[in-house]
């Protein structure tokens, strides 16, 4: 089965819509029941989350029986097309679980290279952030707007995000405060909301450590859409999850993999 | 000039329209330029902060003259009435200058005792969070919510939220970090947000320091609405600013301040 860019947009998009409806069906409800994925950490996961994705798998069941999926909920479909569906429903369980703002629905297309297409959804904003196959928009509380990933400055003048101040390990943590220290701002909290935030042109570098798959594929996308680039702290390909940095311009990219990797 | 309370609560509710207006006017603009207010630190005041304060102003003027005013931007202005108006047009500056949608606008009107009512405005997703005067509620994108602190629970179960992970001086880090050890999460990142989510039943516990007044007034007014409790670090007043801990109930209350005042 062959794949029009336009339909599998379009999917994408009818994937988020559903995701949208699922995770807000429980955001915010006294009977949110977190449960315990591992036994050593804090790592709730919801209705919601396995809602949000069985809604998506089944739509793609139908309409795309031959692609592959890769859920964080539900593992992996193989598939025959050379697609692969990447889905995160919940990204930030804990912000969704605090009832943030900030948390997303994560929805991505890949072939052997990577990310082609992804989508970056807030159900409670009811925000989007959409770019791949030569487009790159947002749409919004505001309207719809294009995303452009914002020019160079000097790293003394960036504005750098990570979801937590423990970044991975002791020795990931040591060489993200090395960073954290030369630009203007660091802030956290954002979950993959600080990614949109790339793509939409207002803050300049995020940063982050022992992601998954799941976690990036649709960043990785949104942000190169959007002009931006995405790798790991070695300048190599981003999308297997691990160390990211996430940067608005290549300039940027470099002035911070220079910095993280002599920490 | 006397004042019925559905009188100074529709007041509030119309600065808070025009400050909404006035802040989006500028919110993600390419154009923002941030100066810097004072020479050792990144403290950008904007446009809009200016803006949406002299718009308050303006209302507050025209239908309350005798009120004082004391706002973040245009300092204080005397009253004879008695009541004064505390305002925050932007609360989060460096949010708002990253895009994030976890900034607000912050209003109260006080007496002598502290703050009788007030409002947290989130702008850009369109959501208020008002209490007071014998009413606590939400309006936002899902609709209207009675607002509500959630019951106790184990300190070791709790949520607990500030804004930066550096907490005002180092012995006043300590003393969080102490706290930080003990709860089940700690996010940070939200801003006037994190106030919000105590009153709307979401998380537990909000501690910061060196707050000023007008970052207070309006959270503690929501929050004591909706049943929680807000004082400084030794159980007394908070209004005055400084080091805060905001509760969803009086035991968390006394669990957190216990921590606290050992460190």
């Amino acid at each position: 089965m062959t794949a029009s860019h336009a339909e599998l947009w379009a999917i994408a998009q009818d994937l988020a819509d559903v995701a949208r409806q699922e995770t807000l069906r429980h955001f915010r409800s006294p009977a949110l029941q977190a449960e315990t994925k591992e036994s050593d950490r804090f790592d709730p996961v919801t209705q919601a989350d396995r809602a949000a994705e069985a809604a998506m798998r089944a739509i793609l069941d139908e309409r795309r029986p031959d692609d592959a999926i890769l859920g964080e909920e539900f593992g992996h479909k193989p598939g025959t097309s050379g697609l692969t569906w990447v889905l995160d429903p919940i990204d930030g369980t804990r912000g969704y679980m605090s009832g943030t703002p900030t948390w997303g629905v994560l929805i991505s297309v890949a072939d052997d290279t990577g990310p082609l297409m992804g989508i970056i959804d807030q159900p409670y904003i009811g925000e989007r952030f959409s770019g791949g196959f030569g487009r790159a928009e947002a749409t919004g509380p505001l309207g719809k707007a294009p995303l452009g990933c914002r020019g160079p400055r000097p790293l003394q003048e960036a504005v750098l995000f990570s979801t937590f101040p423990e970044v991975g390990t002791e020795a990931e943590e040591r060489a993200f405060r090395a960073l954290s220290r030369q630009v203007r701002l660091t802030r956290y909290g954002m979950d993959c909301y600080a990614y949109a935030l790339v793509a939409a042109g207002q803050i300049d570098l995020v940063v982050e450590a022992g992601l998954q798959p799941y976690d990036v594929h649709a960043p990785i996308a949104v942000i190169q859409a959007a002009g931006g680039i995405v790798t790991d702290w070695t300048g190599g390909p981003a999308h297997g999850g691990g160390r990211i940095v996430a940067a608005a311009n290549r300039i940027i990219h470099e002035q911070a993999l220079a910095v993280l990797s002599q920490a």
